[in-house]
């Protein structure tokens, strides 16, 4: 078996400005990337060979051919790593995003078991892999990209509120301590709205869903908080909402924070015990102490 | 728009035992019930209406209307609530999980944007969405399901100290705060191999595929440790690898909890300041205080 994968970085540097208590300050802060992922596999003999894309994950850039291996193993497609040939980063077909697309060449005996595929794979147009591509795709399809805006003021005390008002709603709308909350809140820092859902992006559904049926939408002048953290499938759907400040108590990675920008949203990360840091900071939007 | 859902239970009771220091005692626990949903959507005009599966994610049940119409919103398939006519459980194919499938009818004038439905959804086999199938699926694909295995004593103490070794670790391996980890103990405790992704399936898959390259399947006599909550898509995974012992730093889902039983493993969670919860013991471990 031979692996040839390109070396990727999985942390990144970025310009933050970190608030706590009454003060803050610009600080240079490690990051989580978070890049798409094409898995592909080739197999069938020398002659006749198929290449089948199988899968897109978000993932962090490093041990890409771990990951790709791993994964066909543990949803049963290959079962060992002597049905492996050769793993490499194959050209693209656009020019910018040759790592983030790994072929896993099988073994040219080896038929693999793709009846599995069909249960609950990711499937993919032919350039989603860039994160840039699927940035712009989000603004084709966004109901609310030219939607008229305006300036508001954030005070650190009302943003301070929202984790323990997420918290104790939280306590009191599920007991288990285990399953996700999306909330939404106004400028004044009352909750308006909370979903709950062992997966993240489901409750986020639910709520947009909710705001939805109840003819809230755009939620424009909205904080949405998320428990946990800040990918870039939360942040997207959240543009498409229309929501322009987004407060995790966790930490955003590197995509989440470029859909930030691209959208103009505010996105605050690590909101808990009186502090945040500010990853960006919409242009409609100042964040001041009083 | 009519809405016609099922209730169902998001929390469900559960008898576990929790450790805490030297002692053990039973408990009836809250936890969050993980199950799958399809969700369909129907389009055309009266005569000539088209079914078509979208998506199958593992929710929590509950608010299962707006989770649907929430999705298909900010995945860009409709445009506002006027476009849905009506949001029932249909009738489904097998007799036991009605409440797992979602159709949202649209009106009969709209075409819904299914051109970004193949961005990045879920496909599914037509009956995967009863949890039982899931799991059956996986004993089917299982390379390790008879695998011969060893009876083992884990004691408190080396199991109260995996959470902070994972930490201590994790501090060392990235900076961001951002980040899932999984990583591979043997029974005495020792970190053998740690991962870390922004999504945790990656984390696990690259702890896989590493074991794979180094000849380490089944990984039998090993603790499986995460560093959030506990799944069923990461047990599923870990059932996989062969993996007897899996412990969580936050909560299980119930479908974590029905395959670790399926599959007679160990399922710890909530371990963190020398406490953890049993929410199984498989009948090849003791677990105990010395």
């Amino acid at each position: 078996m031979k692996i040839n994968t390109l070396e990727n970085k999985s942390v990144q540097k970025i310009d933050i400005v970190k608030v706590k208590e009454d003060s803050s300050f610009p600080y240079t802060d490690d990051i989580s990337v978070e890049e798409p992922l094409e898995i592909r596999i080739s197999y069938g003999p020398k002659d006749q060979r198929i290449t089948k894309n199988i899968s897109v994950t978000m993932r962090t850039p490093g041990n890409d051919a771990e990951l790709a291996a791993g994964f066909l193993f543990t949803e049963g497609i290959i079962s060992g790593s002597h049905e492996i040939q050769n793993i490499d980063h194959p050209q693209a077909e656009c020019s910018r995003n040759r790592e983030n697309i790994i072929e896993v060449e099988l073994t040219e005996n080896f038929v693999p078991h793709l009846k599995n595929v069909d249960r609950n794979f990711y499937t993919t147009s032919s350039c989603g892999v860039c994160g840039k591509g699927s940035i712009e795709s989000i603004k084709t399809v966004s109901t609310f990209q030219h939607i008229e805006r305006e300036e508001h003021i954030l005070l650190f005390d009302v943003l301070y509120q929202l984790a323990g008002n997420l918290q104790s709603f939280q306590n009191n709308f599920s007991a288990t301590g285990g399953i996700h909350a999306s909330g939404i809140f106004n400028f004044e820092g009352e909750l308006l709205a909370l979903r709950e859902d062992v997966g993240r992006h489901n409750a986020l559904d639910k709520l947009i869903g909710h705001a939805l049926f109840t003819g809230q939408l755009p939620l424009k002048d909205k904080i949405l908080v998320l428990s946990g953290r800040a990918s870039f499938e939360l942040i997207q759907k959240a543009a498409m909402a229309g929501i322009s400040v987004v407060a995790a108590i966790g930490a955003p990675s590197s995509l989440a924070v470029d859909v930030a920008k691209e959208f103009d949203m505010t996105l605050l990360g690590f909101l808990r015990d009186n502090r945040f840091n500010i990853y960006n900071e919409s242009s409609f939007h100042k964040i001041t102490e009083k």
